[in-house]
């Protein structure tokens, strides 16, 4: 077993490069790094092109990885190139889930998606993913402008979830035509809204929910079926985007 | 008007000293910077203590501070001691409410309150201020071990709410005494608990979510009178705390 322990090593610089998400996207892939995001990623079957370890940390690779031969570092090494305070000396390169692929539909046609327009917040991102997962929606579908959903803290934020529920990069243009040739309802969530009640709600469903500051655009509130919005008896204006997206998904939940 | 140019300025050191939490804490006060922060506390009748505005920025302090003479500093000086990357060149020192107070009750007995045991993530105990006050919530309970509600990530992630609410300090042994002596149902949110299904809930009720990696204490759990949790269809086994807290706090306002 060879150990790297210089920070000039080509193996160590090109991880390196990959700390950096543009650098990692541009590739295809992702790097993530500590034992539960690895260890979530390996669990969901996830495509793993490479294993970095420190030296203290070649047992997890053997236990965890053991069809791919580990680069292992000195634990010098591994800290320079880490990105937390505490490196847990575990890495590993996946490939990105495919963002491009179609939206899926189930066989009992019961679907809900969650389409977020403009959403900036990666927390935010990661909870509705989280929320998503749970409530049993069928996908997550993010506009061009919405955050990288690979980004390290929506990763993080979605506790697992980000490897067990499809999420798709779809134009407002391509969400349309593809709900308006289903005949699925369309919800816009807004403030303008109908207040939601009790039967207001169908499946298949797909419901909008825009920036965290302003909302929908104009161009896709006035494209959905029906503007709705959550009943607040208090004094708040607005609720947090992912707590919205969250109260609505447990309400589709309920048609399951 | 004299304008303050120098760093070393006495009250400009003592204003700087407040930006740190534990030392405006230690004073009773919170300092607010941003004209968002400062617009929101101040239209909610916060007492003001002080003023501090940029050069440029006189004429915001006549407007929505007009009985307070303002500390007036440079621009440079202004941004030496801000907190923010682009400062805006307001802040105000305010008194902070008293989180020491009573649990509030309401003359028609529907309360609801949400109690925090342990809930570290600033932007989660703002997520949850904003739901409460939204929903029509009587109080946030906060245990003395969740973090400090008038942290500024916290400030800002309720978006005015923090000052619309009524937010109290409690030891879990002060909430429980409370709540028997008053009668109130007492709900834990556990992933051991029964899944929630209508006409579950009644008021008053308080409920009562863990931390966001633990969850609830187990003697906290066993002083509830019930166990309950959110159905979840999905895959993910849990919810992020605020998204948890925002659910329940939903169904409970449809009883108000």
């Amino acid at each position: 077993m060879q150990i790297i322990t210089s920070r000039d090593n080509p193996n160590v610089k090109r991880i390196a490069k990959l700390a950096k998400r543009d650098q990692a996207r541009a590739e295809g892939v992702i790097l993530l790094e500590g034992t539960r995001l690895c260890e979530d990623a390996l669990a969901s079957g996830q495509v793993v092109t490479e294993v970095i370890v420190s030296e203290e940390k070649v047992s997890w690779a053997k236990e965890f990885t053991p069809n791919i031969e580990p680069l292992v570092l000195s634990s010098n090494v591994f800290s320079k190139i880490s990105q937390t305070v505490n490196p847990q000396g575990v890495a590993i390169v996946i490939k990105e889930p495919d963002v491009q692929a179609d939206i899926p539909v189930s066989a009992d046609g019961k679907d809900i998606y969650v389409v977020l327009e403009n959403t900036r917040d990666p927390g935010n991102l990661g909870t509705i993913i989280r929320m998503a997962d749970a409530f049993g929606l069928s996908a997550v579908i993010v506009s061009p402008t919405t955050c990288d959903p690979f980004n390290d803290k929506v990763i993080r934020a979605t506790m697992g979830s980000i490897w067990h529920i499809p999420v798709v990069r779809k134009t407002m243009d391509e969400c349309f035509s593809f709900f308006e040739k289903k005949g699925i309802d369309t919800l816009a969530m807004h403030l303008k809204g109908n207040e939601l009640g009790a039967g207001d709600l169908k499946l298949p469903c797909a419901y909008f929910i825009g920036n965290e500051g302003d909302g929908l655009t104009d161009v896709t509130t006035s494209r959905c079926s029906r503007l709705v919005k959550i009943p607040m008896k208090g004094k708040a204006e607005s609720l947090n985007a992912a707590v919205a997206a969250s109260v609505i998904g447990y309400e589709l939940s309920k048609l399951l």
